[in-house]
């Protein structure tokens, strides 16, 4: 009966992961090559899919399936997946299927208006759609947790076990260093960073998504690159996984820069353990986790001067004109620039954090009831005022730049601060086990990927985020600290 | 109780409304840019939602609906859907889950079997599958109507009305009358077909199926143009079509008359009625009305002689070195040139029935016992030997030519050529109320299309193929043939 019953499991559970394969697939090709007019049966049809897979793990036979597994003697990767599902399960149970077909319909409309309202600069059109999805978040939040607070249950959400209890000192350490080293990076000499700006032909630049993605070892059997307006990576399985550029001619580290930082997610979900195949436990374990592998490899890797040695030859190859008299330490320095500035995704590694601060304040402001979101753009100039020193000219460039709140995502954002910490601290302990450098200067990137796959990307959801940071020691901001010091102190010569 | 009873089938429709449109992605996707070894995994999550299908049709609360439905009195459209509903539920109950699953598992490896054993001319390989194929789709064909003959079941799936019966007599007229027409054709003087074959750079062919869809009056907010190694067109609904073409820079007209094809269907797709969207009654009706369609684009429209006075001018400048000196009539005529030849998909207008013919007597053979898959090869030869006094060099320019069996597609071929048949006898009526190519020749094609709308698209499944084809009349194939008569005479100035 025990067999029988693990069956029925693998089933329920290839099921739901056909479900998401689906669901993965309709957003990518949305977001991608879908025509422009067809967003709206497409949304519908997004909703249906979300209230298959709610139906499907709200079954009487499936809550009594994942009951009677839970009092059963099960190897550990069946009891894990058990406990995943059952979690899963409860807070399904509590959440009307109406509910969730409607958060869907709203955060397809959302997005959809975010869209226009970012090109057109028009805060007002958006600020109905935020209100009503702050709403209904704070609302779902109870129907997953009724008794935390409904902002830490979106930090939980995007990170197991991040409440604003941790976050908030992490974020006051980040809060303490960062700006005052910007303040001494951004009064020192400035790199020459014109050649970045220069014309590259897009048929090259799409040449150096290639190589970057075999430098990478990312196979393109199981990974391609598309384009969409914002970089993104999403799998269908381990063994189909999509990342997504954005080329501009006159900004080729925009895209260079993305394939790094996609390609890093990508390899992640890639060496997830075969074993986790078509289980609830495949996939990334967190969005912490999975930003600290995107952004290990585009700023710690991407951003190194081993690394600019790397690409400089292929660079000079594809874009003779604009490279022929640009040396490795210039290319250094010129992707390493740092300044307060007003877009996240374009911002330097070093202030960074500090566009996260800022989302991190507003979004507890806004869930605790202290901001209403009418007051949301000026509270965002304010902040980039007081952090960064500068102002903020138009909602575009301030609060309407990112897409995460218009897709219901809250409690998001902390995750790539706190993912470019992880990473800090990974490279530390990969330091004591092998010369990181001596491979990127040769253009090695396997042994790193070997060492990750061994301690992160195999264990997909078997192991917590906090269970994976043990593996470094126990996670610990200092490092991140240390690096950006070591490396910002290098490069400006402070 | 009937309204509640209506929203309920309306909810089951847009369920699995939602999973075609997640299969069709999935398939799509899968043929145009899904990583070239994502295929395993792709293939288990079409057979489990080809599953989900199957299950929510057949659930008893669904049974019930449906039973209880049947005997209220409902509105003509509901009704219909009812009834639609009903027969593919009552066929979906005979057939086992996992027997509907085995299948898409087996057209999915098959077609990927396929797809090398073309590439390497190596029949061997592809032969049990064929033989696994054409076994299990007998004992599919008998879930569907034991009473009836395996091959009529197929007919009449992708023509409802269509047996043996009907279609002996149809290729019985081909053969009496193309054959000899087309020997006709061989023996006077040929055109010069030398531009065709000239270099033309794939950036302007893109830019020509922008142009073609748009003169096609194509919504590109509603429906986009990839790139497929055959060219195709699927819906996910009738807002959101994608079509396929393949560009060859030797064979610009390949893909120019792909767009012109793939967009009659496309046409078809977006303009059935917008009160059917998410019903079992949106789509077109069948294989054969929808052939007509494309057919009609592509050989009524596309080949006529006031759409090569459409096209040249901008094939002049898209391709001037080529088309410098090529004038309407030396277009008309390349365009137009017919020969027995090998391949269906290359094959003009008039030889092409006999392509279907030979297909169309070798599956009936297949599906009587008459003939083994081992000794298809050989029978193929013949056939083409007899009919079209060509020699077959080798079986991928032979019986690998073509997907359909790969993917289990039975008695699908006999509906391009009624499809054509079909198209003749449309254009026959078209003229008698309006002057057909006097638009053409305008290059205003909306004329046409808003008179097929009315008569063939917006009905999408609420007319059979019969009765769509009763508007015209009734069906008669001598229309096609007085159709070939005419245009080939005049052509070859018989």
């Amino acid at each position: 009966v025990k067999d029988a019953k693990i069956q029925e499991l693998k089933e329920l559970e290839s099921r739901l992961s056909a479900l998401t394969h689906a669901q993965n697939l309709i957003y990518y090709d949305g977001v991608t090559l879908a025509p422009s007019k067809s967003e709206a049966a497409r949304g519908e049809t997004l909703a249906v899919l979300a209230g298959e897979s709610h139906h499907l793990l709200t079954l009487p036979s499936s809550v009594d399936l994942v009951e009677n597994l839970s009092r059963m003697e099960l190897d550990a990767q069946t009891a894990r997946e058990v406990k995943e599902l059952k979690k899963e399960q409860d807070r399904s149970l509590r959440i009307p299927v109406e509910e969730l077909m409607e958060w869907s319909r709203l955060t397809t409309r959302a997005e959809d208006v975010w869209h226009t309202a970012k090109l057109e600069n028009d805060w007002p059109a958006f600020r109905p759609l935020l209100e009503k999805l702050l709403t209904m978040s704070k609302q779902m939040a109870g129907y997953y947790d009724a008794d935390k607070d409904p902002y830490d249950v979106w930090l939980w959400e995007n990170e197991e076990g991040l409440t604003r209890k941790q976050a908030d000192p992490f974020f006051d350490t980040l809060k303490k260093e960062i700006p005052t080293l910007l303040q001494r990076v951004q009064e020192a000499p400035q790199p020459d960073t014109s050649f970045l700006k220069a014309a590259c032909p897009l048929p090259a630049q799409k040449k150096l998504t290639g190589y970057l993605m075999d430098l990478l070892t990312i196979d393109p059997g199981y990974c391609v690159a598309g384009e969409s307006e914002h970089p993104f990576t999403v799998e269908m399985n381990r063994q189909d996984v999509r990342i997504t550029t954005h080329y501009y001619e006159d900004n080729m580290a925009s895209s260079m820069m993305s394939v790094i930082h996609e390609g890093g997610h990508a390899l992640y979900e890639m060496h997830i353990s075969p074993a986790l195949d078509r289980t609830c436990l495949t996939g990334g374990v967190s969005m912490g986790i999975h930003e600290s592998q995107s952004r290990f490899y585009e700023n710690i890797i991407g951003r190194s001067r081993p690394f600019a040695g790397v690409i400089l030859p292929r660079l000079k190859e594809l874009f003779p004109q604009v490279y022929e008299n640009v040396t490795e330490e210039a290319l250094w320095r010129a992707l390493n620039k740092a300044e307060a500035s007003l877009i996240r995704i374009e911002a330097d590694e070093l202030s960074y954090g500090i566009h996260i601060l800022v989302r991190y304040e507003l979004e507890k402001a806004l869930f605790s009831g202290d901001l209403a979101v009418a007051d949301l753009p000026g509270a965002w100039g304010e902040l980039y005022q007081k952090y960064l020193g500068i102002t903020v000219p138009d909602d575009a460039r301030g609060v309407l730049q990112d897409t995460h709140w218009s897709g219901g995502s809250f409690g998001y954002f902390p995750s790539y601060a706190i993912g470019s910490a992880y990473g800090a601290q990974m490279l530390a302990c990969m330091q004591k086990e092998m010369d990181v450098w001596a491979f990127v200067r040769e253009g090695n990137l396997a042994p790193i990927g070997e060492y990750l796959r061994e301690k992160v990307w195999r264990f997909g959801r078997t192991k917590t985020p906090k269970e994976i940071m043990d593996g470094f020691g126990g996670f610990d901001p200092q490092y991140y600290i240390s690096y950006l010091k070591e490396k910002f102190e290098e490069l400006y010569r402070l």
